[in-house]
């Protein structure tokens, strides 16, 4: 089964927004041994859009179409599509009276123009949208299939998961694609490349994909296979190795994020976290509360961006950031410690630097960040140049933050089970 | 004139890459005036690849193709575009002679399969590629344009703006285009398109897009014009009409985020502001931190997860917690009383709320959220039921919080205006 994915809307054709559903879809697709062949953007226009759609369907098996589905005047994917299917449209009631209803728990008034979002083509499955008022439709035609998706990719990609997918796999009996993510953190791409190159440049197959995200890196591997089986064997083969070269800087093999790792390592210590934040500004306390059930291992953070709230709310001593300065070792480390001791965590971090784009000097560059992290057994300091602009500086941060906290966690993990093997001999 | 343009390579067909590069050449192409009306993507397949360049050759004005000029066998751009125009391929000598010399000058010998890179459509002006071998090619035919850019960014762009530019600019002589971006939140995108539509559709010249993000609406307008003064002028005349119809949920028709807007505010009347988040777990701070120069007036937040944050951190009484829970009117007013009286602060920020997926209950619902600011008149709380998942929760929570901190300030700067004036008078 071959597919191809449309995305509309004029937005899509300005220098400011892109089309980024159409990857998630290409990795759903491709997971159920289904290949993309071609993708196109078109605008809210009438004419050219239903040309797209109709090109679509006489050459694909499956179009997949993402947008257009709101309720105003330039939401023209429900009209377009029918036309060129040649079927009318009609209000499906149980549609209008579940969009007026979520207006209604909301204590709103649903606006008239909402009831166009209940316009169902002959024939189509309405797909559920829990997350916005714009079902989506499933249209079957002979071995043909169209799909109308909802734009904003909260909506989607459940949608697309639930209601798509288990349909889709009846058509495409056998799925013969299997992948798999290794996530690192501490290497370069180069780094990383040198290490792993001899090992997958092995085999065609599985495929084996590096690419760099802010302060990681990631590996992707995909196999292919006359059945699940076959292409699980393959990745079961090489993935091992490329893990075990890799060693201690691999932080995730089933997806997780990093802050999802140490969430799972808090939570089986029982040991709980809080932060003292400077020049990161709340995104490590963000991104640890990111993950839900958060409140049984984070206690809180404090940002601490002036130096009185350092001294006042963390008992860094005032000779220390008058003598070394707010960003230095002598300070993060004051940082974690302090806010550690004050609420009585397992573990305290503190970062401490300058994120530029204006405050750097020739002594502390934009860039010099120190991190430290108290545990039982003490407090490490890390300190680290970064590259990039604000964000990124920002970003790899709290990478560097979670990534000590990573390793710590692990540590008394292994110790845990060390002390444990004795007793279970 | 109208474009499109064509981002050609498989490997644009997985999950992992996508065309970025359309983003590049659509800014490039509003700037002298020419639409952009489609876009897609096709892998390197001799067939499919004929048929889009076929098609878009049919309905469009100019059309760029990226990628597919390198020397492999996978390369067929050169190939199908010569397909479509019904013109013959023939080695340019100079073009060869030149890809010769690039690898000579690096000591290398030029492997044979290059030399398809000298290949030139009949009747095409060769582009220089002073980045790379696979040099571009400008094809005029009546009053048709077909580009053919490599597909590294690095030699796509110059190739682009020196070689392609100066020849377009000729072909579309004074047209232009301009752009201008109204940013509101507060108000759902259906209510938007209520108070909007009868405005906006009046005209077709400037076109209106509605763009739905997390917590806020923008309205794109894009106006076209013989020159740039016609094009401005009918901007400057619808503009104004759809700021004043919205009028205060409107925060920024710059471009500026609701973070910068509130920044500048800060700034301007040298006030400062602290922040008590929970379920926001620091994502407030980060964004007022985001902003470069934010400690002139960000102090410092303190993200309290847990009761005990609450009440020994920000002095909130536990009766007030054990009465009312730590979601409530009551403690959320005295987190923001809280932290602006223990920093000093001009203004004091609370936020409790429920983010969920856990933790909801029939009383008080996931997306429960209590928002309060406290300033010199008095403190002000805002009871809201978000619906969304744990991100677009918090999202919006601490879009409520700043824009709650910008109405004060709007206010504030009212009042010092009107202050001012007699003595103006």
């Amino acid at each position: 089964m071959n597919s191809e994915i449309i995305a509309i809307g004029s937005e899509l054709l300005t220098p400011h927004r892109m089309d980024t559903n159409s990857l998630f879809l290409t990795e759903q697709l491709n997971g159920i041994g289904v290949d993309v062949q071609y993708k196109s953007v078109v605008g809210d226009d009438r004419e050219r859009l239903t040309e797209t759609i109709g090109l679509a369907w006489k050459r694909s098996d499956l179009v997949v179409t993402i947008g257009g589905l709101g309720p105003t005047e330039d939401d023209l994917t429900r009209e377009c599509a029918a036309r060129v299917l040649g079927r009318p449209l009609h209000r499906d009631s149980t549609l209008a009276e579940g969009i007026e209803k979520r207006f209604r728990d909301r204590g709103m008034r649903m606006p008239e123009i909402n009831l166009r979002q209940a316009m169902l083509i002959e024939g189509a499955t309405a797909l559920p949208n829990p997350r916005g008022t714009a079902p989506g439709q499933w249209i079957e035609d002979g071995r043909r299939v169209l799909i109308l998706l909802p734009g904003p990719p909260r909506e989607l990609q459940p949608m697309f998961v639930k209601s798509c997918l288990p349909r889709l796999r009846e058509l495409v009996p056998t799925a013969a694609i299997c992948s798999r993510v290794l996530r690192l953190t501490g290497l370069t791409e180069s780094a990383t490349e040198e290490i792993v190159a001899p090992i997958y440049t092995r085999t065609t197959n599985p495929v084996t994909t590096i690419l760099a995200a802010p302060g990681e890196i990631q590996l992707h591997l995909k196999s292919f296979g006359k059945d699940a089986a076959e292409a699980q064997a393959r990745l079961d083969e090489l993935f091992p190795q490329l893990e075990a070269a890799l060693g201690e800087y691999v932080f995730s093999t089933d997806g997780a994020s990093l802050e999802e790792v140490v969430a799972r390592g808090l939570t089986t210590q029982q040991a709980a976290v809080a932060v003292a934040e400077s020049c990161t500004g709340g995104l490590l306390a963000q991104r640890l509360t990111g993950v839900s059930g958060s409140s049984a291992y984070f206690l809180g953070g404090i940002v601490c961006y002036s130096n009185d709230w350092k001294i006042e709310w963390l008992g860094v001593a005032p000779e220390l950031v008058q003598a070394h300065g707010a960003v230095s070792r002598e300070v993060v480390q004051a940082l974690a410690e302090g806010v550690r001791r004050r609420s009585s965590a397992t573990y305290g971090v503190g970062i401490t630097g300058i994120a530029g784009p204006t405050g750097g000097t020739t002594d502390k560059p934009v860039g010099l960040v120190y991190v430290a992290l108290a545990s039982p057994p003490g407090t490490s300091v890390e300190e680290k140049r970064y590259l990039g602009e604000r964000e990124l500086i920002r970003w790899q941060a709290t990478q560097t933050a979670l990534d000590l906290l990573r390793r710590v966690l692990c540590k008394s993990e292994e110790q845990s089970v060390a002390h444990a093997k004795p007793r279970l001999l």
